[in-house]
């Protein structure tokens, strides 16, 4: 298994914030691993689109254009 | 604003592993929000998953079909 950027226990409370009673460990590593792959899509989205702009600093006008075509 | 979950620190990792030189302060912040909304959708799915199956427990299975019905 590669390692984690997102933590386990951000992923827990992140589940219990939103309604989770109970949540297994494997739970969590399955969130966590989808929001990394979630986060990589958007991320080489907004790398692009700030290399577009002529910028080497990825900026939140960027993500937010990648969140949106991004297909959420 | 609302007390972010997912690390701003972790944001910038991932930005940074797949491809990003630079990152403003504000774009690890939209990188947040945005996956925390993400992780929310999934999470409430999984929560109804796992009461559909008698469980008081959210397990990998729940996480894994709530990504494939949020349509990423």
């Amino acid at each position: 298994m590669t390692r984690l950027i997102i933590s386990q226990l951000a992923m827990e409370k992140l589940l219990k914030k939103y309604g989770a009673k109970r949540v297994s460990e494997s739970a969590k590593t399955a969130l966590s691993e989808a929001l990394e792959e979630i986060g990589k899509k958007i991320g080489e989205k907004a790398q692009k689109y700030s290399e577009h702009s002529g910028r080497k600093t990825i900026k939140s006008k960027d993500i937010k254009l990648a969140v949106k075509e991004t297909n959420f």
